[in-house]
């Protein structure tokens, strides 16, 4: 069973509760609690083999962390779930870089259980929020501008580089082993009215727009040429035989934000983001009322095939 | 590694915010939303061969909501997170049971996480309640009856008899496969202001109770002839070769509330348990000064020899 149909049916039977980066529960009229919970699972989702229990531990965090950035929350409380396997005995410093990070992001460490496993590492992170404003995926609107920040298809280079045991591609290594949430332009974001939707890019940009879409019930025209792909990019998919834009589509693990922004406002949001968080608002199309994903090159539509992102295949 | 090493690495690490059977944080002056999150990994807490899918959601599910219980919380949110093996193709069996679960104990499930397993089946759960009255483990009190609701080492007895493939032994196999958390028990229990402390049972009285004694700065006397300990259970012992007294003492996965009184309120207690409940508030012991756990049996020191509870052996 592939997990896209294992979500499938967690949502045919809990039907109206499942869909947003993260759940909200509120405690007071004007503010919520944001809460998400993420499972990294050995070699499902990362490899000791070249993966530092440091660098796994934050991030197990990130990750989790990502997700209230794109419901534009501010991190309070985890909780930390670890399975443990016999042949792991320095569990130590998987906890020692957890503190650090939990530090670093200003989150406090409130509960959990670990447990031996027979087999893998599992780790369960479970992360609370708290939010003002929050921004759903469901709430995009047609002629939205569709926008990213951060970089597409980095990690999936990165990952790819690591299974071959390429040397070099470190920034590409580092997306994928070191992902920072961002938490800071989230939060921004979250508080202009002219951005309808957010949500964080975890199985890469194709898949994640299309459940943006599917949540607003909306459709998407994606300008190929628009993508943000830089030289160095090319560069790195050329020497790994990856094409560059199906990569940045398809890639999983970038932990980038995707938003929808009105576009009247489009201009302002991106100057200040810039200005602000020296950071490009990258526009790569629009919001639909026919409810498909079309992508055009130059004008022209182009029909690509797309496979979801897997990181060792299922 | 032990898992009694991991957590105390974890509280090396993090030492002020482990310890409860859940965390507490508040949304108003009385009110407290209170987590836990536990953490279910196959062969080492379930075995899928005596074990259904719709059992072992009843039981994911039950497992977390006794720590709601031991806080004295109304359950209110979960968050399921899954990891699942190849090999598993009936998941919408457990996912039909924890739906059921869920309407049956009124939490409404909010969010969670799915992935695939190269291995084993992990459950991850993370349930929220509210409370205003909650009972922590730290604050029991010299002098303190320590009470027990609910029956000591039937699910050990149960593990043991599935464990073996023996016919029979239904009651003590349900305890194990089949849990219910005492919600509305810890709730009344919670409310009553003489009781100081309270903790589920969940790796067995001797060491949940030392666990209490730690977190009160205490220490506690047993007195062996008052465990609740029935003709059935004697027997059931005797078939399977296990002494009553330490299975009573050792057995894990009671999820039976484990608590602290006021010695001068304990008969009014009990009777209100018994008219209320229908259920026993079986008096094991007093708390002490001094900083162990002494045992005796008719008024005599006993010493004995207690293994930590472990399902599979570690």
């Amino acid at each position: 069973m592939k997990e896209a149909d294992i979500i499938q049916q967690v949502k045919q039977h809990f039907p109206s509760h499942i869909g947003d980066d993260a759940a909200c529960f509120s405690y007071s009229e004007r503010e919520h609690y944001v809460i998400s919970k993420d499972l990294l699972v050995e070699n499902v989702h990362f490899r000791l083999r070249y993966q530092t229990l440091e660098s796994l531990a934050h991030k197990a965090l990130h990750v989790n962390l990502s997700d209230l950035a794109a419901m534009g929350a501010t991190p309070c409380y985890v909780l930390l779930g670890l399975s443990i396997p016999q042949h792991l005995q320095a569990i130590s410093v998987f906890l020692d870089a957890f503190a650090a990070a939990c530090k670093a992001a200003n989150i406090t460490l409130i509960g959990g259980d670990t447990t031996r496993s027979e087999t893998d590492l599992f780790i369960s992170i479970t992360v609370i929020g708290k939010a003002t404003s929050i921004k759903s995926r469901a709430t995009a609107r047609v002629d939205d501008q569709i926008c990213v920040v951060g970089n597409l298809g980095y990690a999936h280079v990165g990952l790819m580089s690591l299974e071959q045991d390429r040397p070099g591609f470190e920034p590409f290594k580092q997306a994928f082993l070191n992902p920072q949430a961002r938490l800071d332009i989230g939060l921004w974001l979250a508080e202009q009215q002219t951005v309808h939707s957010m949500m964080d890019l975890s199985d890469g940009l194709s898949t994640d727009l299309t459940r943006l879409c599917e949540a607003s019930g909306l459709g998407a025209h994606v300008a190929l040429e628009q993508l943000p792909i830089s030289p160095a990019f090319e560069q790195a998919c050329s020497a790994l035989a990856l094409d560059p834009t199906k990569t940045a589509l398809t890639g999983g693990e970038d932990y980038a934000l995707l938003c929808t922004v009105d576009p009247t406002d489009y201009p302002r949001l991106a100057e200040a983001c810039l200005q602000s968080f020296k950071q490009p608002l990258s526009r790569v199309g629009s919001m639909t009322q026919k409810k498909d994903i079309c992508f055009t090159s130059q004008g022209k539509n182009k029909i690509l095939d797309l496979r979801p992102f897997s990181h060792f295949g299922e």
